[in-house]
């Protein structure tokens, strides 16, 4: 598409596209990171072939673009990304191993091409355009059915996501705040994901129906197996005691799992997103009482301000097109 | 002194100084990091005066300058700095409390003068000079009676240290990793350096001393309470099975604690110094089959070597030294 004979455009066409477990979605997002429409596709099963994941892919970039041609692409995975952006290492819910995305990718589309994880391309669009905007250095922590996470730093020079060495900074989530506490998917036990989660917060109400007056009881119909994250949250918007509960113990473990975060990095901001950050305050006021309890000298210090997200579920669509728009000129100030 | 009429030398003089609760020491450092003679002082009390504390700095600096001028002089402090390196907010064992500390020792010095705190000192000689030296980012892990630790990262513009925003990054010891656990100075309870420290080394064997058979129990005459950390050591390094497992157990619990550092900024080293490492590889063995055990992801990726530090005690007066002779060049691309 680089070859491509249709006029050029007075501003070059910008696509971010979010390529998780279930979803694949796409848009174009202008210099100030505004988005315009989502073009949505399933992905394509985990033991499917990469081929068919990649055309889906451009699928929904090529309904974004509309004949357009695209000058640069960002693709956020829902997996492990090198640390040089070229490969998909490992996607629990992808086809994806070791695969040479962003180069295919490119070749694909004519783009350039920035490959990088879910979580990072979330935490860029917070950091420039949304709940960090005005932030030096961010963490953002995303609470869905585990926990994920990205650092930004800036070290005088504008800023940078830290991505590690492996590129596999920011796995918050898994660090430990439980000795011998429940097993983790990961094979530990006791990870700051199995207490600060979506699963958390239904295995909190589970354990309680049947036990204590709850909606919930008559939402699953009795059957505590039925009862999923957004029946939780739904109730505790609606007032439940039990459902509510469980967001101030979730919430207190995000609290202490932040403490620990902002003891090492002390960064001036702390995001909160994913899906059950959407409640808000709920979850956010017993963390933010935590954090003020838990966090090493927080009289003598300026307690980071915990924030929940603002870009909502299309985050990662706008920060892969930011990464991706701004061009070599940014990539180079990374660690990559 | 910058108005010295002393002739001027071939070389600049580059002087660091570790401000400690116990000693002050000083020493000259060549640009390579080789460390001159050292002046020791006793550190003045710490209800004592701010006047009385920077004269006794300057008359250890006054010693290794002999009537040269100082160049730079780099002040490594046992406190919190602030972000700008201008003050010490609070130091527990010295009289300064919010003192504009880099200011007065400039004037006092006519020298070029950083400030920063002893544990991002010694990080920083560790990475240019010692055990990180080949790394890109490291994370060094002080355990003295306490835990302290800095980060060094490089963006692709050379190794800089990640202070943070209030100056109070790296305090690795007050990360929680016992929920309700064992009390701790700073207010909280189950942080990390009430498990992998020198404290903890102690309250290990002392539990033991009277219960099973151990060289320590003559050592401290059946009085568990003259226990020191350096007698473990000792007791250890002579074989004595209770002290080797105090060394296995806290090493276990540094293993804990620097898998969960690794999983938020995966660095490629991992430098392990302060007083308790000075055994080596009976802390340093079970601390990397622990990381390695408890490391997510841990087959898939590279896990970071684990390493004792290289430059000893003197390693903040290199560091310090460094920071200040680097001059504001380097400063400016920190974090400050």
């Amino acid at each position: 598409m680089s070859d491509d004979p249709a006029p050029r455009l007075a501003s070059a066409l910008r696509v971010g596209v979010d390529v998780g477990g279930t979803k694949i979605l796409a848009g174009a997002v202008e210099p100030d990171g505004t988005l315009g429409p989502v073009a949505a596709r399933r992905t394509p099963p985990r033991d499917g072939s990469v081929v068919l994941l990649e055309s889906t892919i451009m699928e929904a970039v090529a309904e974004v673009a509309g004949g357009r041609a695209v000058a640069s692409l960002g693709v956020a995975a829902a997996g492990f990304v090198d640390s040089v952006g070229e490969r998909v290492m490992f996607a629990p819910h992808l086809p994806w191993r070791g695969e040479a995305v962003r180069r295919r990718l490119a070749a694909a589309s004519g783009a350039h091409v920035v490959l990088d994880n879910d979580a990072n391309a979330a935490a860029w669009a917070e950091h420039l355009n949304g709940a960090a905007r005005d932030a030096t250095c961010s963490i953002m922590v995303t609470v869905g059915t585990g926990i994920g996470g990205a650092i930004v730093l800036d070290l005088g020079a504008g800023p940078v996501l830290w991505r590690g060495r492996n590129g596999m900074a920011g796995e918050f989530g898994h660090m430990q705040v439980v000795p011998d506490g429940l097993a983790c998917e990961c094979g530990g036990r006791g990870c700051w994901e199995q207490y600060a989660s979506g699963n958390a917060l239904v295995a909190f109400a589970r354990a309680r129906v049947g036990h204590e007056p709850t909606v919930l009881d008559d939402w699953c119909g009795g059957v505590v197996e039925r009862l999923t994250g957004p029946m939780v949250t739904d109730a505790a918007s609606a007032g439940d005691l039990v459902a509510q509960q469980a967001f101030t113990h979730v919430g207190g473990w995000l609290g202490v799992g932040v403490a620990n975060l902002v003891a090492a990095l002390d960064p001036d901001v702390v995001v909160v997103g994913g899906g059950v950050s959407a409640v808000g305050d709920l979850l956010l006021d017993p963390a933010r009482a935590e954090l003020s309890r838990s966090l090493v000298g927080a009289p003598h210090r300026r307690v980071p301000e915990l924030r929940a997200a603002e870009l909502g579920p299309e985050a990662a669509i706008i920060g892969a097109a930011a990464l991706a728009g701004a061009g070599r000129s940014r990539r180079s100030s990374t660690n990559r």
